[in-house]
């Protein structure tokens, strides 16, 4: 098969999962009124798929020949990058700034545990790659659409998993070995696209320690294995209305809470299981991988939103006021930023020793990603700021369509002249979904907090060459010179 | 009569008013599912002053010796400007920060015209003093509820109202003068609360010069008056919900769009008509009213956004990680920095030259409003930080309430031992409600945008005592020295 | 004698102290070409003093009827700080934002010692308010100028005084206790004016545990005392140059470093020695009261600093440029929150439980205190942003004032059309000053670093009422209510 | 000759060039005590050139088969510009952030005016590329150092050159023309090094109308032409102390104003006469290639910069507390964004039409230079922070090497064990010295000033692929799509 069509796609979510959604149990996830908005979001990815105009950047052909998609693939160079890179561009473009999610996420989380499996296999002599690559090849085999569980529930978060309190399970944990396969129990939540996805791939969200061991543990499960149920998070509209809510109409993300009870998992599809000292291995190489896809999307993202911003000040006549410029002008450095700086993370990619693979500079790829989160705040500022008032008073798109006050609105509603009332109104409404509380929480938690970032940073950063540096400018001969110091002429020269 | 009772008001609105809603024209203000929350909160204006523990506090005997609303009598000395903030304080404190809008906004414009009539009349031998005393007495009489139209439609930014190209009504103006008063046509926007007031109050929005003289109106109309029609803004919720929204399920501002149609306004409610040159004084004085108002309910805002985020982080079992303390410091300084200058404003208040009114200080009001507008996005990013993924990835409160899922949810949603599951969901979606992008927008343009502010500080800012500290420090002797400056001894001195 | 003449307190420095400056031991601190510059600058107090223009705000007569500095004298009223805070103002707005030292720093830990040594005399039964109250009558009847020694030089900054390892005296500390006193040893660091003082007064700077019992120490000794060694900070100019270094050439803080190698206290003059869980009170409560100190002078330092930013930009003929507005209105608030902000910590002043003193709300001063720290480097960027490049690219003094060059510089160092050169010149001189190094790690570090201002801020919310608003808002009763909460009226209502 | 050594650099100063410093006439520039600290700076760029080790990177063979600076020859590939970039990094690295200034600067206006030059050429007929070409190549033959006189002094900065009201010579301006060549007047300003060079090369500094056709000039003179005034900026030190003043001791950039009083400029030095239209161009080209020198030296001194701060926290024992952890952390994402930025800028460079020539992406270098600037004042803001008082306070070099004091400083001004005293005294020095208002201004204004980055930014940006990605979102047709977004399959699907 390999590529699969969107129909074929949606046929697949018809398995007996179990799902509950503004209270309710869902009968068939295709037909519910909201969880739709999610199906005909990720089917994208297979509409995009089947369009001969992008089938040779998204599709390419496996060791076996098949075509397949290509985000299936493992990276091996910074060209490969560089091209994933351009998918998730593409996605985002097609999508107002969100990648449709049947592989986006969880792309990111096979290649970490295709990574973190080799070397685990080096340490202890286990056989996960091999898990890997069957599971890899499945999905290729079959064009899966999966989603990634990585965040658990937590808890108490000033206390380890199995330090935890109350209950052992706010983190996901074995708690059964078996022959053939392990039974686990707990829950992942924040899981986007979880309920129309058919896979679900787990993995730590931390490092562990020794007495954490039965919860360094990933594997992969169909979305409808007895055991799992979902629940989705509150929807934003309660009707497909694409006036008032043209993006939250349309992209429904569905970061669902995936609650595990006792389910089991089949051991060829074990990815780690008890080798506690490489779940934070697994966590971090994920949140690598995926930083970059975040900012690639949030390049797109970034895109639309200063458009929002720049022709919301040309409806308003505003455009030419030096306030307002000067925000234009900011909202174009923060967008070419991320562009600028996540794509140096391909250009400038780390290769994994031992092994073929590579992975985006991880020191770069925190870096846009902070820069990214740490300015939304600022940017929704500085939009609404330049939207006005109009952004959250303006009546309903019903309103506007409404014969008995039509007239009415778009007389008193208008900007300037030459502007179609209705463009400024669907701008006002585009750039309220744009910085609604849902978009502002996944800028700063999804791909990990600004916290997560920070620390990653800390530890990345290249301290010896910096101190070097300043011990010269001192100096001080401490001896600890840095090779690109070390031999430098004295300055000032002795003349 | 003088004091209502909740239900005299909401009778009192069944009076034929033209009022649009989701599309739909609204039948009866008061019994409509989703206006009924606007009715409520304004409502709440009443049933505080008939609760025996405020009467004190919000009611006062005027010169007749009837005790009518303290907010509806002019404020003639400092200490009735600081009762008047406790009234706001109380209000806000009661409706989770946000002052039902009886009379809240509307009172600072009858302030305005109060002022600004006093002195058109002075130089214009005019009689507006006394309508505006007149409406006053009659709003006092009959304890009306009523709403404050400042801000016109607009259309082009960039043009002065009569410069406007598409049509001559983005601003109300006079279209027809007749013996008994005049004729009137435009819009108002964002208008809080109108379609659940009794009375509409309409003021200019900005400086008006001698070509916009037609705009130059201000008058008081009944909102039921033929030829005015309402339109509500997009409602935040769809239905009561007070799980899932706490905050938008209690209170709906409602800052509709006023279309006036050719509505007869009576000569004895005008109380500016043609006097361009105070038509700006109007709009800037109720802005100075107002921004007192703003800011005292923002501190109450505060007061509850700093404590949704301790209790988030206590929740979480995060209080003590250093970044989470430093962002509710940070918190802390931001509430407290509003209430301090924010009262400020009513201690080192300014006497109207030739009369018996005072006015919050003008400086502090604007950098108070500034402060509080200006730091807004930067608290919002702080305690979405600190609340985590929930605040929007959470399942519904009907979710909660299903038995199928109740306990699955109760066990993996909870935070902190000993912190019920039930408190950190709710207050996850408390978090939501308050950083809404409604939130935001209110903060930016309620009481006039970033701009507005910073123009009327640089306007009244003491260049002339600043220049002088910098002059003498030069050791330039310019002549233009200021009083404080001037006779300062000589430094260094001559030992 | 009670009030001295200037020259009476530079005669009294001429007392055999041991003061090192610019590498070399001072013969006499009163005649050295540097240190004249503190001279100069600590002795306008008491040219103010003796100005019959600022006799009555500055001096009062004290119980025994004696006309003694109104510093002096322990603050029972809001009026007495705001008294105080005129006096401050007064010293810092004549000496260009910095108040002479004679008594400005100590007399916060002169007030902080009154304050402390009562609790603590309240509960082992000690003595030290005595000494305390016969040491403020010396310093009253002499008008003796003094310092305040609080810093320690304190080694490594993570371990605490006892813990040190290299050696045990990096905070001053008892080495010998005698019948008629105490041996102190150790250095205090960053002692403003200590070389041009007649008395030194030394208070821990931190909380103590019991092992550091030795370092819990509180004195006051003359500046002459033997085995005191006092070594300059680095000047900042190396001649007068009023021209080049308008305040750095009259201002010279020497924020000294005071050694005291086994120093004698005798023991009347001891007011701390040993209760060490009273340590962080005197440290505390001197923060408390100079951190309003700081913030009245700050004030003033702002207005300065804003009238050059405009003069500048007024030489410059960009006033009117857009951005330069928008800055120019930053400085303003900025300047003005400092002073609304820093008044109100007086205005609503606590009073010391069983006593008769207060002292500055300190929840406000803190907040006063970070608030200028942390938006300084902000205000510096600004003002240097509006000065242009001559800021630190302008020739000097000397240059101008040579015949050969005069002309030219005269003919193209200017701005606009009527502004002397030399204004424009004098001006960019003062920016530079204004925004120096020094400058900079002044605002950050004096009067506590905004770490400690934000610990402080932290410690002082009200977070019981804070949470209290946001638990009625998320519909919890959890029964912790705060009092100005639990009794409000249901919202909704039920109408 | 080709590449000279540094001291027949020295040598070629001995010219009889007219410079002042401090008030005074200077006889000998390569001898005067503060000019000095300038020439052996400058002169790094020859000791570089001849250390075998750093040859190959730094000289080239020209087309005529002779070595010379390959800093001097064109860049015509992206591999040029990399070059060019490892060069600066060198020069920047071993001067402790400042690229000795031999050619630095001026081979950006080199840069410009070969490109700008073609153009002109090819509108006009000129022969201005001739007369670049020779002044390259004689560049290139005989090593010289030459300054770029950019700056002008401009006088009302609110009014164009031809506008200014005092004197008509606030731009440098042609006063006659002759068949040999022109006579011009006028003033420029922070030239950096320009005592220091060889030659001097001249270009406007802003667009131009043609009213000021007679400012419309670029040409190149040697230092010592008859009628040159150099002024030296006011030294940052009074003489070499590499222990107080570590960056300022050794590196004088001497940014000068220098007087042209009708000096004569040989016909064949002229590079730009009176093509008004082309003004604006040279500074904008000028600005464009320097932006990136700019941003590839700050990379290195915020390498020093970041270093210092992580060295100070250890000394103090401060690097494991959280804010210095955050602080160091927030460092290091600013040096690096400035690096990958900067590199990205020639990565991603332009070409220039119909011509072999390359240029730094603009948008990204304009980017870059402001990522920079704009948070300069932050990084100064948390390295003092993290030093603490003792970067302003600290005695100086001479008490430390004073035996009297010696031993007491050693003892009580450690920090952590293990670190020498001495270490932390220069670390805190060189913190003082990499904190001046000196650098502030430096890094604000020098390749041009925050705003001159925003209008380049604002002009430079691609709106229309914004405005694509908005307008598709909102569901708007209207028909102005961009190529990326126009044949983007529908969102949502129709499934």
């Amino acid at each position: 098969m390999a590529i699969r069509t969107p129909q074929q796609y949606i046929e697949s979510l018809k398995d007996g999962r179990v799902v509950f959604c503004n209270g309710e149990r869902v009968k068939d996830v295709t037909e519910h009124p909201i969880l739709k908005i999610c199906r005909d979001w990720v089917a994208m990815d297979y509409v995009l798929e089947n369009d001969p105009r992008y089938r040779d950047l998204i599709t390419e052909k496996n060791e076996e020949g098949d075509r397949v998609s290509f985000v299936l693939m493992p990276q091996r160079s910074r060209e490969d990058l560089l091209r994933l890179r351009e998918i998730v561009k593409l996605w985002a473009r097609v999508c107002f700034g969100k990648p449709p999610g049947a592989k986006f996420v969880a792309k990111d989380g096979l290649n970490a545990v295709t990574v973190v499996s080799q070397r685990i296999d080096k340490k202890y002599g286990t056989k996960y790659a091999k898990n890997v690559e069957t599971y890899r090849k499945y999905l290729q085999k079959n064009d899966l659409s999966f989603s990634m569980g990585l965040t658990d529930v937590k808890g108490d978060r000033s206390l380890r998993p199995s330090q935890q309190k109350r209950h052992q399970d706010y983190y996901i944990r074995i708690v059964e070995e078996r022959k053939d396969g392990i039974i686990v129990r707990g829950a992942k939540t924040h899981i986007s696209q979880a309920p129309l996805c058919n896979e679900i791939l787990i993995a730590p969200c931390r490092a562990m320690r020794e007495d954490d061991k039965a919860y360094a543990v990933s594997f992969a499960v169909p979305a409808n294995s007895p055991g799992i149920t979902m629940i989705s998070a509150e929807p934003e509209v309660h009707e497909v209305n694409l006036f008032d809510h043209p993006i939250a109409g349309s992209v429904y993300i569905n970061d669902a809470t995936i609650i595990f009870e006792d389910v089991f998992v089949p051991k060829e599809r074990i990815f780690l299981k008890g080798e506690w000292d490489f779940a934070g291995q697994v966590a971090y190489m994920f949140a690598n991988f995926h930083r970059l896809s975040a900012e690639t999307y949030k390049a797109m993202e970034l895109e639309l939103f200063t458009g929002a911003a720049v022709l919301m000040a040309e409806y308003n006549g505003v455009e030419k006021v030096p306030h307002v410029r000067e925000k234009l002008t900011w909202l174009v450095m923060y967008t070419e930023a991320v562009e600028i700086i996540g794509r140096s993370a391909c250009e400038h990619c780390i290769s994994e020793p031992d092994s073929d693979l590579v992975y985006p500079n991880p020191l770069y790829a925190n870096i846009c990603k902070f820069h990214f989160a740490d300015n939304w705040h600022q940017a929704t500022k500085y939009i609404q700021d330049i939207a006005g008032g109009i952004t959250v008073t303006c009546p309903t798109g019903k309103d506007f369509m409404n014969p008995e006050i039509r007239d009415l609105m778009d007389k008193y509603l208008g900007g300037r002249e030459g502007v179609p009332t209705e463009h400024r109104l669907r701008m006002a409404k585009l750039i309220r979904d744009l910085t609604s509380s849902y978009e502002d929480v996944l800028t700063i938690h999804a791909e990990g907090s600004l916290e997560a970032q920070k620390l990653s940073i800390y530890a990345l950063a290249d301290f010896d060459r910096y101190k070097a540096a300043a011990t010269r400018a001192a100096r001080l001969e401490n001896g600890k010179a840095h090779p690109l110091f070390k031999d430098l002429p004295a300055f000032p020269p002795n003349l």
